[in-house]
């Protein structure tokens, strides 16, 4: 197929790709209500710090066409509220809270304006948002290529390519540019324990688009880069301070610090709506607590021990 | 129970925990031909330098006992075979290796008794290599318990407990000792991909046990030790060379050289018979290569889209 498309807006329901079901089914899900929305992001229906951005924004639209029928100072306090509800989903994507502003923005800015109005220009801000984050995606790449040496074997860590965002991706967009402008690479996906979105989603976007691809488990790597076996690694981001301190997932400060110990160059591929402009360092960065069951359980085989 | 006897030889038949089955299930593997016990070690039924050792040494025992009709002259061509068949199953736990050897030289010394001689020769060979790997054991775990802190956090990789020797454990063996002489230790124990023996082992061993354990992706190590969160890593050793250089389970070097960058205390546990004398660095040791469906199955769940 080769382009993937993660989230379709139409008609007042937002279409996802089921990314809990991948590789295994491709299957859409479908959110009609704001409350789905929120499940979708909390439940990893939809992840990646972009993808959940815009995600967001049209779960402030879908809110925006169930409360029509509300008198207007009701409405505007119920769709705050979505806001809120929503923004509590998933603590560390900025992008999330970025887009819900951005949002909330709009309600504020069309105060005097009909329920139906605030509708419509939150719809278009949600459809703005999304076609900013295909048109970033696609320049990032474009940038991210220059750093890619023709026939190096490229690193990435977890799923930051279409899957997390609308479409393209972040790492593996330049992973996609560097490898349709002929440089001839090749990619080592981490496989990304607990939830392996590398060995689901990462090798299953590359795989569809024949860019060589060779799943490893996480431990793999340091092996790797020890031994000279890898060029450059690309990784995408959850949230970025201030002073460059970035929270990925798990598995990623160890990257880096293999990099350093072996001077292998590491590049964090992300959007500006990663950065968190109100934090000054990593150290305020809250990383959210999971389910212990993405750790003892594989899918419903459960790998450790009761009483673990 | 407490207590776990990983092999138990009786009359021509040998006893196998099977640890694939573990920790759903706590089955017995019944060996009754050197063909099973050299099945037994490939699909790793047992695994665990140590306890490979013992295990080959009861093969050779059990081939013995099947060709004891043969003529004298064939009976011992026999049994070498069977050494050279056992010997291929696992290439990178030297122990085999170590086992096999000290069996050959019975035969050597024995050829001039009878086939009865030999198997009871043999016996009382494999019986002594059990017994000393019970008494290394204790004392190996004695020994490392003196570096241990008192209410120190302990960081484990892999399988290093009874369930790798006899009973006991090397690494797992320190742990042990620790706890049991009142130190009031916490272990966390890495999943240990592609094939989850930390996750399926070494909790279960120490949950049977009320040893605290917390179970963790290998990725999150690197981050507990770069917080400060772990006071000494511990683990076993697959083949160790001249140098010191040690082969053990993938994500042992990245522990290695973590340890390094945030000076935590890095031991490695094992016995003489771990220390491959004919190689003088790591450089020469074999890593075996394994069926790709250890990194894209979950037992019979599949991770990975098709195509990888």
């Amino acid at each position: 197929m080769g382009h993937v498309k993660t989230l379709r807006y139409d008609k007042g329901v937002l279409h996802l790709i089921d990314q809990r079901k991948l590789p295994d089914k491709l299957e859409i899900f479908e959110c009609r209500s704001f409350k789905d929305v929120e499940f979708a992001i909390r439940d990893m229906v939809v992840r990646g710090a972009p993808a959940i951005g815009v995600t967001a924004a049209y779960g402030v639209v879908i809110a925006a066409a169930e409360f029509l029928h509300l008198p207007k100072g009701e409405y505007v306090d119920s769709l705050k509220s979505s806001i809120k509800f929503i923004g509590n989903s998933r603590p560390t994507a900025v992008n999330l809270m970025w887009a819900l502003k951005r949002m909330e923005q709009v309600i504020d800015e069309n105060l005097d304006v009909s329920n139906q109005g605030i509708y419509e220009a939150l719809l278009d801000k949600a459809t703005q948002i999304e076609a900013e984050d295909i048109k970033i995606n696609r320049k990032m790449a474009k940038h991210g290529n220059e750093v890619v040496p023709g026939g190096a074997t490229i690193l990435t860590h977890c799923n930051a390519g279409a899957l997390a965002t609308v479409d393209y991706g972040t790492a593996l967009g330049v992973i996609r540019e560097a490898h349709h402008s002929g440089k001839n690479i090749k990619v080592f996906a981490d496989e990304t324990r607990p939830r392996f979105q590398g060995a689901r989603l990462t090798t299953w976007e590359l795989v569809q688009e024949g860019i060589p691809v060779t799943l490893i488990p996480d431990s793999v790597a340091p092996v790797l880069i020890r031994d000279g076996k890898i060029d450059i690694i690309l990784v995408g981001a959850d949230r970025i301070a201030l002073n460059g301190d970035t929270a990925n997932k798990i598995g990623t400060f160890m990257l880096s610090q293999m990099a350093r110990d072996f001077n292998v160059p590491f590049y964090v591929v992300a959007p500006i709506s990663t950065i968190d402009f109100e934090i000054e360092d990593g150290s305020q960065i809250v990383i959210e607590e999971r389910d212990f069951r993405e750790v003892t359980h594989i899918g419903e085989f459960r790998i450790a021990p009761q009483g673990i």
